[in-house]
């Protein structure tokens, strides 16, 4: 039997599966999900798992400035580029167990595959943790990968604040130090040959489907918006109508034409208002200040260009007597994965005998970020009636299992080429 | 010279004034408004302001068990029922300086005159600041006025708690730990024989007229519901429009019906959507949960109930695929005041020489609890542009005097029937 058919039956789901099951310990919540934002001590607990798990199999570990945390297997030829697989480690406020946590446990099954089946490869593979990808505590989302590629500025990300006000290089550091690992250089980033990514679909076209495998062959484009409504508090009782600048009133009427302006026939542009902060919250007192958060996504930057212009229309337009303003916090384009790693996942499926499609990706992950530095691919698997960002958020063992052996196969090929 | 007219004379419009300066020191805020939520902190400062201005002029000092504050001048005919006069100190998160506290410095300056021009009262006359009429903290308002008046179980406010989860028996301890005054009676309420409360219009119709009292006629009823929207967390990029149950897009098309469905011709129906919460309020996860208040009021019942008729209609048909449901918190009763206090307050105003019209309130006040006790009646003063429930919050000192001289004149009549 070859390397790559002894790699691929040594992943073991039981192990992968229990291994999920220890993390959705840390930051777990009652109704079976996780709360571990970035850089919160159930991070850092995440972190001293993991690496715990390493050390125990002779891996060596690394992190890097923004916190990133790698663990290597050794290749024959150490000097040559490695091959990176990973996803990250943080969860949503209220997220499920595999959003990410899947990709990074995938990764290392596919170290412990290699070393159980007694594989060598010709370069190193590292599994990586990227920090904060979710983007939910501290903003924008992605920003380890980010900051690895360039894309984003270190100095810029130390600086950032959560809601409550703490600042992001604080809270690093007291991670790093509750998880201390050895420094892999001064800035974020070095020369890859290949990065593949695993991750749960998060969406329902794999279950509806019946398919096990998702060759995933590009990333949607995503935009983020601020609206800020600005009105006048009065008093709920003697106030008349004709008297009022209330920004609720201002926000449900442009919320709802921004609503109908992006209900596109096919149902492909995804259009969220996720946060709604409403001044100064007391039933008694008409609102004087409203401000909420957008997400628009699509395949095509010129559909999300056409859809901006859309919402800036109905901002200019749709608030007297309140004014109203919208400002961009963050694009991301359109990612394209490398043809080669498509291939190589597609006919990794094919060869072992997996059920497979061609598919786009409907949320961001760290991939878009690394697929300018090397060629990048990404495997799906299913997600229990594609739900995620939700603590009820499933997926089975089976499929897990199935999708990491896709997973080394790829990374097997990658690091002897 | 007459005791009305000495009496009415003796108020001093520049220590009336400096009063309210004095008062709105405690838990100012940078913008010249207040925030002092009832037993606050700032609220145990301002019971100790009074109380001490009160001792310095001899006058004796009750509180009861829910926390209402009495100032007490003593008649002649000392056991006769006393006449009251006050209003609140609490406000609002950010609130002004003149709602409430008017009233109760009103009442202590019309204390003040009648010492000062050496006016006897058959009956005493006391000044009361009550106990959380702004309900933003702890819910129901008007708590102390309600319990007063046995319209609100003592026990029942006594377990109500704010929305951190602080017990109201506990910070009423505190409050009356930190501004210690004599407890008179086990159980709040005593027999009355008049109540006269001055306020500020906190709306625009003297202002708009340029009338300087307002001859309070009655109060608008009130009533508070909660919605209450269930959708299901997603993830905003992968789920499709036609998979998401997304609570926000179904409170925006309930809160748009009811927003429309309120909008009277004569503009005298108040229909305010003044505290809303998304869930689980990330930029990124579909929405799960909405809740928001609403507070309706309306002179007449009648209109009311077929208001309150549409908003349940509403909510039974407008939220698939999301589940809303709707619950009445609050109902008060429209107020109508007593005749010969209208009479008396009205009379008052045209034998000054103030001009005067006749008005009901638009906002509910401690009066319409008392109302169904004693005789009583509210005198209304202009405020700036009809703002209020806002730091702006403004009146002059010529107005709060003039509605002080009307008070003390109908304090006096009431005060020697």
């Amino acid at each position: 039997m070859n390397d790559i058919d002894r790699a691929a039956r040594a992943v073991r789901e039981d192990r992968l599966w229990q291994r999920h099951l220890d993390m959705a310990k840390l930051g777990g919540t009652a109704k079976g999900g996780v709360n571990r934002q970035a850089l919160s001590p159930e991070d850092a607990a995440a972190r001293n798992q993991l690496m715990g798990w390493a050390k125990a199999r002779g891996f060596s570990v690394f992190t890097d400035a923004i916190g990133n945390l790698f663990v290597r297997r050794a290749g024959s030829d150490d000097e040559a580029r490695p091959i990176l697989s990973g996803s990250h480690m943080d969860s949503q406020p209220t997220g499920g167990r595999f959003d990410g946590m899947y990709g990074v446990l995938a990764a290392f099954e596919a170290l412990e595959a290699l070393e159980d089946a007694g594989v060598r490869t010709r370069r190193p593979i590292e599994a990586v943790a990227w920090t904060n990808e979710e983007g939910s505590r501290f903003q924008p989302g992605a920003m380890g990968s980010a900051v690895f590629a360039g894309h984003y500025l270190l100095a810029s990300a130390l600086t950032v604040t959560d809601w409550k006000g703490v600042v992001l290089r604080e809270a690093l550091a007291e991670t790093l130090a509750a998880a201390p690992a050895t420094r892999r250089g001064d800035a974020p980033g070095f020369a890859l040959d290949g990065y593949v990514e695993a991750h749960i679909e998060q969406g329902p076209r794999l279950e509806n489907a019946g398919t096990t495998i998702g060759v995933v062959t590009s990333i949607q484009g995503s935009r983020r918006f601020m609206v800020e409504i600005l009105g006048e508090e009065a008093h709920a009782g003697t106030t008349p109508r004709a008297a009022r600048k209330d920004a609720f009133v201002a926000a449900v009427a442009i919320a709802g034409a921004m609503q109908a302006a992006t209900r596109d026939t096919d149902d492909t542009l995804r259009f969220t208002i996720g946060r709604v902060d409403v001044q100064p919250g007391s039933p008694n007192t008409v609102p004087g200040r409203v401000s909420f958060s957008i997400d628009m996504r699509h395949p095509s930057s010129e559909v999300l260009d056409a859809h901006e212009a859309k919402l800036r229309a109905i901002v200019a337009a749709g608030a007297a007597p309140c004014t109203a303003s919208i400002e961009r916090t963050m694009a991301v384009a359109p990612t394209v994965f490398d043809p080669d790693v498509i291939g190589l996942v597609r006919d990794a499926a094919r060869r072992q005998g997996f059920s497979h499609m061609d598919m786009p990706s409907g949320a961001g992950h760290d991939a878009m970020h690394i697929a300018g530095l090397c060629p990048t691919g990404m495997v799906f698997v299913p997600c229990e009636r594609g739900i995620s960002h939700n603590e009820v958020e499933n997926a089975t063992p089976a499929d897990l299992a199935a999708g990491t052996r896709v997973l080394v196969e790829a990374l097997l090929r990658l690091a002897n080429r």
